[in-house]
């Protein structure tokens, strides 16, 4: 039985990427020595070891990665260890030219930057295998294995492939999935558009190299077969490392903003969430990154994630890399544990001398002098935590949800839609910040996710609603909830084909209306809308909304369809529906959702002014409040009435009111 | 004997695209009754039909399309029968890999899409023969059968194959062009441009994969041969149906502003032009719509043509797609028929409900509602068309025509000129502006057009003047016509080889004149040219230019070439030609032409104000005149004093004025 | 041995391309006799007439070319003879397809446009050496031949090749430069980055096709594997060329801002540095062609080059191409004389008729007519040069160098850096114009070359200093000498791995510094430093430096590193060094170096208004002194008290003052 995370490490998880092999032994000794100093207890080693630890076919050599386990454990730290099958080595893509993965054009990409494998070769698999089993069963009871980092980044630069072997593969995978060509044929378009009726499996290519629009149910079916293909890569080595290690939790990591791997679906077979992440400094509001954060949180249902990485100063893969201020870094990592992260780590330990990462910042720079902003910064981190140890394995208490699909981020940005510049992202980021701002904890959902413990749900762009689908919402409205719905919502099905008999037909009754017509607007075109006899700006996108129950709350002032209503309201069973037809200014949302959170009676934690974030993590007995100050000045916060606070990182008591400095964090704590 | 066509359809042509094979049986009969009640009188059908027709090699099922027709028939509805080879099956690639086109860079494109066939490919055409062979004996007896649609929008995504198969062909039109290779080393520059000689005619290759700058003269020859090897296409299935049904009119619909096609040379193997037009409602003015009707009725000159194909709200193959606002779909409509439609048809009429066109706006929109503005739309149209029968086979009587060369085009803009940016298109559109905004009719001729019947001929940026071409102009000036040229032509031959010995070679007699140098600008630079003490800014290129018997009529007034002549007149026999030599603003054009057609004694039908179209239809004995009044606000028209107008719409006598209303049109029409 | 050039043409050189094969006998008479009319002393004949002279393979056909030499002969026209190597013909690539180059993606060049053959194909190589071969026996002694042209700018338009043989080639090359594979696996980024340990020169790939950033020590070489085996190519035909004809000069022609090719390297292989120069007149400052011309003359430690090409009017691969005002090629001529130029010549002398460069400016333009400013401009330049005899040989004494160096322009801008939008060239420019605008002369020179003949040495952006290089600038700097470092500067060794210690490691100690941090900047963000109470504006980069003996004469004012250094100096040895670690406003570089010049006692020859050059080329006995006024307006200058002048081109004496017209030139001699 696979252990809980906070039983294989109590603490919040402190460290980064370790990759000994590019050191020697006499650094490695300095390194563990630093790491201990720094407050290190977990870092992951081997992620891009292949090439030295099977240096021939079936010929392996773990002696250096032995005494590098043997180290790390003298000096008391815990490894994540890698399986090493992230980058294979030149000598099997030499022998076996198989394994690469191939672009659109046909051109195999080669050996010599990292990634470079088909995840449909059945050598790549294989190889995996072996090299898996020889991992597993050489470190097994090793005392520094903490746990298994599967592979890295699955997808990172390379999510689709055009090999034969990965359209032998796609075509299998059809068959699975749809059982004859004739249904196939049915589920991809009717039969016959374009005359592109199949008589046979073999006929089927890859939706590429087309003179005009693709198929889109093509389309999306390879999308979903590309992260079906990824996914098994993961779960061979999972199996493996199971069957060998049963009680040791696995994971690999995710990514930020990563469209092609459904994650909600991967991490049902992950023991831990974890993720990278690297914000830009130039966009300076960072409610992105706690989007990624909540979203990361909600993968496994509110269960505590690690951020596996995350930089000291700048990067080195954006064409201007910023560097963090100080304070920065911290505040930052701050706000990962805030909003459920129980580990915080870094790409790398120790910055390379050489390769396409040298100028990627890391916990000892170039220098190796350790008076140093940034090691310094570290240091300071990695001790503060130590005090956190309550808050490992708390977690949110949302009472607002935001429904977010994989499958409908790809079937929305399909092309050949009435306007192809929409970004669904865009979209759910608008929504959340809207909370964000106001300080109010949001979980995000599947569309077949359980809602019962929310009051209010919203559903922006909810382009494709699978068949039944609705009810999930239907029943949520019906037994008391809020929802909000945002247009283009309720308009395909899991083909991509339209649901006929009036847009959005499966929603109309849950909302009330009929959506007549799409009137999309120029990049230019604004039009205005008026509330309450207030006025805002909307763009992108208009409605023409015909009510069949429901009531209009704003209307549209010009254009030809002026008066028309563009966003409405309707009551249905217990609760109620509200559906916006157009794309409003954040001024609207902002009053919108104010009236929407007084009725429902949730508020923010405690009040703060702007650039302040609130979050709170939940214990059985205690609750932990983080104030971030995200601004250039101090601020003072009013504490609940009647409460006193432990201030966490102060070791004091607090009531009425602290004062949070610039760039700073206060963690207070209290009794349930 | 082939009908005429207001013969076969002696009313104004009105339907569209119908893709039954997306649709059941029980669909087919309510269509058919919604259209007897939409006035719809033609539908195009089986356009992407093969696959659901000839199922495998040689095994072909009529029965469904036997139906369509039969139910098509039995509600009074024609049909312009498609050849359904416009997209091969996936059996045929399958099995000939060969009839896949070829990219650039050797990549086959693939099924999936449409339209993926090499026009080289001797199998792919092996394969048509059958198919239209099949159709045409199988129908060529149907009642519902008007005219045939030979495949679609020929070269559209797709009109250069770089296939091995391309290549022998290319180097056999070579072959039949030039005979012998020293011919073509001659006629393809010179001889030894960059050591290009050829010994052999296997030594050819296409212009492409060329590590910089191509030979011009072997472009041109590539897209002359392209165009051809498509031209064979038509022509192959044009032959097989003249000869099964010799009586039945036939086309492939043309699309607007295609470069790739020489649709003057088409045109006279078709028998009726008929065209597909997505004015793009982010262009408010409307005259690049006019000027692609004016280009196609002059294509078989003057013999009115059918709009086959436009949108009735918004297409979906742009970035944003606007939709058309209530009434613009009609004004438009009539515009067409203004300009010499005497068909108006749509894609589509039955919205898809999957597939890569599904968003695409047709006549009866996904909810099968009829009680929509879409279908209302579509209905009035319809129905008010039902009035104009008078108007089929009339024809316009323009005293003003504008060269057009589809051979000029593509000379003009291959790389390697003085100035890189130039448009051949812009240049034509402005000039025809100047017109359209005087409602000046115009129509369009070839280089070695007739132009006996126009009293002003303009020919914008005539870069390629083959040999003996300019005698064509020379005559019409020499017996009185006025001539207007504009700067960077006259300098290329057929091969685009210079003219030598003083630009524009061949016509520095006609204009009395020398360029002596090109004098481009940068893209923010301007100039002023000074014309009866008027300043007026000009932009994009200067010639210097040396008077050899004409008359500067504007000078420069800025930089080294100040106060050299800009602008000229020439007398010329009995007429008078006119250079200009830079690129002025269009209030320049204005006074200039306004004083030309003072002169030549041209006016417009009637006088209106701004955003009015006002076109007129002649027969035998009466005159059509529209008033399309493209404004937000009624106009009032004074009509001519003494003529006794019937307003075909609205069956009443009109005298003095008329009013017409925002977004609307008025046909009057009077005895000549 | 080989003669100098000064022996071979005692003149400045003046003439241009010329391609008679284009052109048939009768015509060549008429060039030779307006060439004598122009003042033409030489020409480049037969760069691409490799088809015309070898028809087919081993067979020569050498008559045509034998008679167009004895026609230049007869009118005393030398003849600088190409090689014709630079196109190979058709029937080459058809018999041997390994001769194309192949692109990234797989695809082989075609021939149809020239230059399309691999550096690295044998069979090319091959080819080559028997053309050379011919043409050096036939034409040893023609008394016309004056100079060996070789081939035509190596590596324009094609500068990378991926073909299988260049794979091969490259393993070669890198068995060569490393011996063995561990060794490479060292010098490729320690061993183990990203997997990236190879077993087997076999196993090594271009650093192509790749899912990711590159390994940057790979790249590095693959650029120097590139340079190389361009160069060899070069070697191979000079080689040929010296044994048959030892005393006579050889060359190829450079092209400006050429990455791919270290020139530095190159020119010590040749007779004579010949390069062709193309400003775009849309900038309007010549600097630009001023530092090129500068660059040229220090390939070879002064030793005066030709300008091999330029244009009269405009060239013709622009998108806009604007042409030269009057006046502007002739001051522009003389700038190349003024900085080292013992030739003026042209691409080409008579304009084709037909081909890709048929609108590329001439010296006889298409019209054939000489009565055009264009020839009349080309024959007044021509005539006047005569004057000039004397100058010819003489060069500069600049007691300014900057560093520039050919790997370190491929090294910092290779991906994965801190800031990757730096330009090297411009960072380079941004310094020359310093010099430029205070008509100080500056030569530049390689990081390993003699410095002690320099007073100022400036090094923008060294990225890289292989190991031990850093010893020229320390004793530089030891003898007295001031050095001036800008930001980014010894960073990285000669395979692109770090210098690890604290940057910038080998230059702490001469700099007196530690740079701690770099903080790039956003695009629009900038920051401003104080010096001398006064502020300057700075952008792009900002390093955070720690003073190791240095002291601050310039401190950031804004940002979290307000108050630290930004600009510093520092005492070393006799000497002292100055460190710029920002991207400073002109402003602050103008007033930086008007303190560094006055200190170090240099000023410009004579003092001069804004776009006045000034520049002196000096002989044993004489200095000539070149004043180009650039500007509309003329100028006056004060000449040196006590000296009398002979103006040259005017043959009067000269004291005092003397005015130079607008877009006009002086040159001025006297004796030392």
């Amino acid at each position: 039985m696979v252990k809980q995370i906070n039983e294989v490490m109590p603490h919040i998880a402190f460290g980064g990427d370790y990759n000994p092999e590019q050191w020697n032994e006499q650094v490695w000794i300095e390194d563990a020595k630093l790491m201990q100093e720094a407050g290190v207890n977990l870092v992951s080693v081997a992620i891009f070891s292949w090439s030295v630890l099977e240096l021939e076919e079936g010929k392996f050599d773990f002696n250096w990665l032995d005494k590098v386990l043997d180290i790390l454990h003298s000096h008391g730290i815990g490894v994540a260890l890698a399986t090493a099958t992230a980058s294979p080595p030149a000598w099997l893509s030499k022998r076996y030219p198989e394994v690469l993965a191939v672009k659109e054009n046909g051109v195999p990409y080669q050996v010599g930057s990292r990634q470079h494998y088909s995840p449909n070769s059945k050598r790549y698999r294989y190889a995996v295998k072996q090299l898996v089993k020889e991992m597993a069963s050489r470190y097994q009871d090793h005392p520094a294995l903490k746990m298994w980092h599967i592979n890295n980044e699955y997808g990172c630069h390379l999510a689709e492939c055009y090999s034969s072997e990965s359209l032998e593969a796609f075509r299998e995978w059809l068959k699975q999935r749809y059982a004859t060509v004739d249904n196939l044929n049915d589920k991809w378009g009717g039969t016959n558009f374009w005359s592109q009726r199949y008589n046979d499996w073999d006929e089927i290519q890859f939706p590429a190299n087309l003179p005009t629009f693709y198929n889109p149910s093509q389309k999306l079916d390879y999308k979903r077969f590309m992260n079906n293909s990824i996914f098994e890569l993961y779960k061979i080595e999972k199996e493996i490392l199971r069957e060998v290690t049963p009680d040791v939790p696995v994971f690999t990591n995710f990514m930020y903003e990563f469209k092609p791997l459904n994650y909600f679906e991967w991490a049902k077979d992950m023991d831990l969430v974890t993720w990278d992440s690297y914000p830009d400094p130039r966009e300076d509001k960072p409610f992105r990154h706690a989007m990624h954060h909540d979203l990361m949180r909600s993968l496994k249902n509110g269960q505590p994630f690690y951020l596996m990485e995350q930089v000291t100063s700048h990067v080195n893969w954006r064409d201007i890399n910023l560097t963090k201020k100080p304070g920065e870094m911290r505040l930052w990592s701050y706000s990962t544990v805030a909003r459920g992260g129980d580990g915080v780590m870094y790409f790398q330990w120790r910055q390379g001398r050489a390769g396409a990462e040298k100028f990627h910042g890391a916990m000892v720079p170039h220098s190796s002098n350790t008076n140093n902003r940034t090691y310094q910064e570290v240091k300071q981190l990695g001790n503060e935590l130590k005090q956190l140890d309550g808050v490992v394995g708390s977690s949110s208490k949302a009472k607002v949800a935001i429904v977010f699909d994989w499958e409908n981020w790809w079937a929305v940005e399909l092309e050949g839609k009435p306007h192809n510049k929409l970004s669904y992202l865009d979209q759910v980021y608008k929504y959340y910040q809207v909370f964000y701002e106001k300080n109010i904890a949001v979980d995000f959902v599947e569309p077949t996710g359980d809602l019962s413990n929310y009051q209010l749900v919203v559903a922006p762009m909810l382009y494709m609603i699978k068949n039944g689908q609705e009810k999930y919402l239907e029943d949520f409205a019906k037994q008391g909830g809020t929802l909000v719905v945002s247009f283009f919502s309720g308009i395909s099905d899991e083909q991509d084909h339209i649901h006929l008999g009036g847009y959005p037909a499966p929603l109309r009754s849950l909302l009330g209306l009929t959506v007549e017509e799409f009137a999309p607007m120029a990049d230019e075109e604004k039009n205005t809308i008026v509330a309450n006899g207030e006025k805002y700006q909307v763009d992108t996108w208009a409605d023409i909304i015909k009510l069949e129950g429901a009531k209009a709350i704003a209307t549209y002032k010009e254009n030809w369809y002026e008066n028309s209503p563009a966003v409405t309201i309707h009551r249905y069973g217990k609760g109620s529906t509200i559906y916006i037809g157009t794309n409003p200014s954040n001024d609207y949302l902002d009053q919108l959702f104010n009236g929407i959170l007084q009725q429902v009676e949730i508020e923010s934690p405690l009040k703060a002014p702007k650039n302040v974030e609130i979050v709170e993590r939940i214990k059985e007995d205690k609750t932990y409040v983080f104030i971030l100050n995200h601004n250039n000045d101090p601020v003072i916060i009013d504490l609940k009435e009647g409460i006193t606070y432990q201030d966490c990182l102060n070791n004091r008591q607090m009531t009425e009111q602290i004062t949070v400095k610039n760039t700073d964090v206060a963690i207070l704590a209290y009794e349930n």
